[in-house]
C-alpha cells in the first residue's frame, strides 16, 4: 500500500469500502451486515437531516467531517472500539491519521486533518457527528432486532453508545428509539 | 405504505435502503453487489471531490440533490434504466417523486423538488450529480472486472453510460479510466 | 434490451431469474431470501398438488399460467404490491404485458396473453393460481418465522394476503397454516 | 425425520428445497449458486417449452416426471453424480426412492413412482426430463462462465453432460450453445 | 473424481472443504451456516483443549482423528445423519472409507484407517472425538440460537446430540451448556 | 471483552471465529472468503501433513502454535499485514499477545507465550508454522483464480508471500503451485 497518485487511484480504491463489514454486528451474528460505506451514507443522511435545526452547527464543515469520518477503515478495517485498548494510547488513532494521509493524498483541499478534528471532538460539528455516528449505530442494532437478530442486547446497557454531544434533539430521538424498542414496536411497515 | 409521521419514522425506513440491490450488477452476475446505499454514497463523494475544482457549482446544493437522488428506490426498488420504456412517458418519474413525497414528509425544509431538480437536469448541480452517479457507474463496473466479473462487458458500449454533464473534469476522469482497463491494469494495489 | 429471437436467448436470458429476489422478504431483513424462480417453482409445486382435488380446474392451463405468472421480473425486477400505486392504474399490467412479449416472443404456441389471463383473474385457473400465489407467500412467511426472521407480522394482517379464489381446500390450508403458526408449533422436524 | 401425514406438512418441508445448493456449482467457487428448487424451474420451463414441438411426448407426464424428479435432495442433498460410485449399485436410486415415498405420503394420487420412472430412463418422457435436466446444466454453465465463473471448464469434455435422449431438438440446442460458448459471446444483453 | 496423485493434488482439493456447508443448520434456516472445514477446526480445538485434562487419552491420536473426521465430505457432501436409514447398514461409512482412500492416497503415513477407528468409535481417543464432534453440534446450535436462529430446538430433545464418550468433562460441559441457555444468556460479550 | 472466566465461555467465543473473513481476500473482491477458521484449519492440515517428513520439527508443537496462532483476531479482526506500518514498531504483536492473554485465560497449560513462540519465528516449529501459513495464503489465491478471481494477481509478485521457512519441501510445494498456476491448470477434478 502506499499513497494514492491521482484522484482516479482514491476514487478506485473507495469502491471496496463497500467489503468492509462492520464488526461488531458481524461478530454477532448479523448475516450481510451494513458495510462501512452503508454506515457512511447513514451517518450523512442523519447529519444532513438534523443539521436544519441547529443553526449553530457549520452544516457544510459537518458533513466535511462525516465524510471522511470512516475512511481510514478501508486499510485498517473496522476495528472494534474494545479493541483499542490493546493498543498504546491514541495508536489506533495515529494509525488512521496516518491511512488518511495516504488515502487523501491527491486532494489538495481536503486531508486527514478531518479526521483529527473529528476524533478530538471538540468542535459543535465533530461533536453531532460523533453523536450521529452512535445515534445511527442504535438505530441499526434496532432495526436488526426487530428483524429477529438477538445478539447485540448489551449494547442497550452501554452509555458510550448513546453519546448525544450535547444535543437535546438527539438525545429526544434515544428516548423515542428506546420507547419503541421496548414496547417491541418500531412502527415499521 | 404511507407517508411517514416523524422524523424516526424516516431515519427507521432508511435502514433498509442497504438492502435494496443496484439491479444492473446483480441480473448480470455480480455478488453481492452495491447497494443503492453505497451508490449513494460513492456519487456524493464523487460529487464533494469533484466540486472543490467547480467554483461554478454550488456544492452544498449538488451535495443535497446527491444525497436524495436513489431514495425512492426504497419503495420502488432499483428499477433498470432499460426498464422505463415499458411504462408510459413520465411515469417512473412521477412515482419515485410521488414516493419521495411520503418518504421526505417529515423534513420542512425538504422535499420531493429536490429530485425534481435532478431528474429535470437542467441545472448545473443536477447536471453533476447526474454525471457523477454514471462515472461511479463505470468505476464500479471497472473494479468489478478487476475482481474476476466480466458479464458487463457491454456497458463500455452504451454512450449513455458516460454522460458528462458538460465538465471537462468528468470527460477526463472517464477517459483515464478507459484506458486504464483497455490496458488491464486499474492500478490498484 | 429487445425482444428475443430463438429459443436459445430466451433460455439464457431466464437464468438470471435467480437473481431476482422478493422484494418483501429482502426489504424486511429476511438474509438470501426466495428467488423469483423459486417462488415460481413453489407456486407450481402448489398448483400440481392442489389440482388434483378440484376437477373443474383445466390442470394443464393453470400450470401454463402459474409457469409464466412471474417472468417479467426479469425485466422489471420484483416491484412491491404497494409500490403500484405510485404509477398510473394499470400501468404496472401493461408493463408486464409488454416485457413478457419481449420475453417469449420465440415462442409461438404461447404469449403474453397467458399473462392477461392471470392478471384477470376472471376464470377458475387464474383464481387457482393467484390463491396459491397468496398462499405460498403466507407458507413461506411462516417457515421464515420458524428459522428466526420477525420483520414479517403484519403480513398476517392484511387480507389481501389469504386471497383463496373462491377454493374452500385453500382456505383450509391458510386456517390450518394459521392455526400451527399461532401455536407456534409448524411441526417441522 | 418421517413420513408426512398431511399436505401442509408437504408443502411446509419443500420450503427448504431453496437451501438445498447444488453441489457440482458450489465446490467449484460459484457464490450464490443455483439452489436445487432454481434447477427444478428451469427444467420445468425448458420441457414446457420443449414439448410444443414434440408431438410425441405426454406434456402432462413430462411435467409431472419433471416436479418431482429432484425433490428427495431435500432429505438427502445434491449428491454429486460422481460420489454415486462409492456407493453400491443402486443404492443412490433406491435411497431417492424411499426418501420420496415418506415426503409424498399425503398425495395418493401421486408417489414415488414418478421418480423410479425418471430414474429408469425408458419413457420418452423420461428421456426428455433426462435430457433437459442436462440441456440446462449446461446453459447453467455457460451463464456463470459468462459473469466470471471459470472453474467448471472440465464439464464441456464430459459427454454425460450432453445426453439429449434421442431428440433432435434438443441436440441442436446444445450445438448452438457450444458455438456460442466457443465465440465467447452466448449474446446476453 | 479420483485418487489424488501428489501432495499438491490433496492440498488443492481441500481448499473446497469452505464451500460444504453443514446440512443440519442450513436446511433450518441458517444463513452462511459453519462450513465443514469450520466445524472441524471446532472438533480439533475442543480436543486440544479437553486432552489436557485426559491423561489416558493419547492426545497425538485424537488430533489425527480429528483432523480427518469429516474429510470425506470433500466428495460426499454432508449427509444428514437422518439420512443414513435411507441407505443400506453400512452403506455410508464404506462410502466415505472409499472416498479418503482416494483423498489421502499420496499421505503414505495416514490412510482411511483413521476414518475407520473413527466409525468405530471404540478406542478411548474415537469417543473423545466423536463426544466432540456433538458437544461442539450443540455449542453451535446454543451460539445460532443466541444470535437468533429458532430452527433448531428440537435439537436440545435428541439424546444422540449429547453423547459424552464417558467423559465426566464433556458430561459437565453438556450441562453447563444447557443450564446457560435455559437462561437464555450464554453470557456472551 | 474481558478475560474468559471458564472454558465454557472460551468455547462460546471461539465460534465467532467463523465471522472474520479474511481481509485479503474480501478487499479484492472474493465473495464468501475464507474465515479465520477455515484458514486456520488449512494451516493445521498443513502442519499435519508436512511433518511427517521433517523428522526434525516436533509435529505436537506445531500443531499448538497452528491451532491458536491467528486467535487473537477474535477481538482484532483480520488486520492486513500491510496496516501494521501504521502502527508503532511491535504494537500489533503486543495486541494480539494482550487478547491472547485473555482468550486463553481459562487454559493454565497453555497461554499467550504460544503466539509469542510463533511471532518470534526462531524455532524450527515456529518457521514450519509460518512458511505454512504463506503456503497456503498462496495455494487459497491459486484455487479462487481457477474460479474466477482476478483481483490477486499481485500477490504472486511478493516474495513475503513466499517464506519457506528454510524448508526444501515446502520450496518445492511453491514452486509446483506457480508451474501449474503459469500453466493455468491446477489439475483440478
Amino acid at each position: 500500500m502506499r499513497s494514492n497518485d491521482t484522484l482516479l487511484d482514491l476514487l478506485l480504491e473507495t469502491q471496496a469500502l463497500d467489503r468492509v463489514p462492520r464488526f461488531g454486528y458481524l461478530i454477532r451474528g448479523v448475516d450481510n451486515p451494513e458495510s462501512v460505506t452503508e454506515h457512511s451514507w447513514h451517518v450523512l443522511f442523519l447529519v444532513w437531516v438534523l443539521a436544519d435545526h441547529l443553526p449553530d452547527v457549520d452544516r457544510a464543515r459537518a458533513l466535511d467531517l462525516a465524510m471522511v469520518h470512516d475512511l481510514a477503515e478501508l486499510r485498517l478495517g473496522d476495528l472494534a472500539r474494545t479493541a483499542s485498548r490493546y493498543f498504546p494510547p491514541g495508536a489506533k488513532q495515529q494509525a488512521e491519521s496516518a491511512a488518511m494521509t495516504e488515502i487523501l493524498a491527491p486532494l489538495p483541499g481536503k486531508n486527514h486533518k478531518l479526521l483529527t478534528e473529528y476524533q478530538a471532538g471538540h468542535s459543535r460539528e465533530a461533536r453531532l457527528v460523533k453523536a450521529c455516528d452512535k445515534l445511527q449505530l442504535m438505530i441499526k442494532v434496532a432495526v436488526y432486532e426487530s428483524w429477529g437478530a438477538t445478539g447485540m442486547t448489551r449494547f442497550w446497557d452501554n452509555p458510550d453508545n448513546f453519546f448525544d454531544g450535547g444535543f437535546d434533539l438527539v438525545r429526544q430521538l434515544y428516548e423515542e428509539l428506546k420507547a419503541r424498542r421496548d414496547a417491541s414496536d418500531l412502527n415499521l411497515a
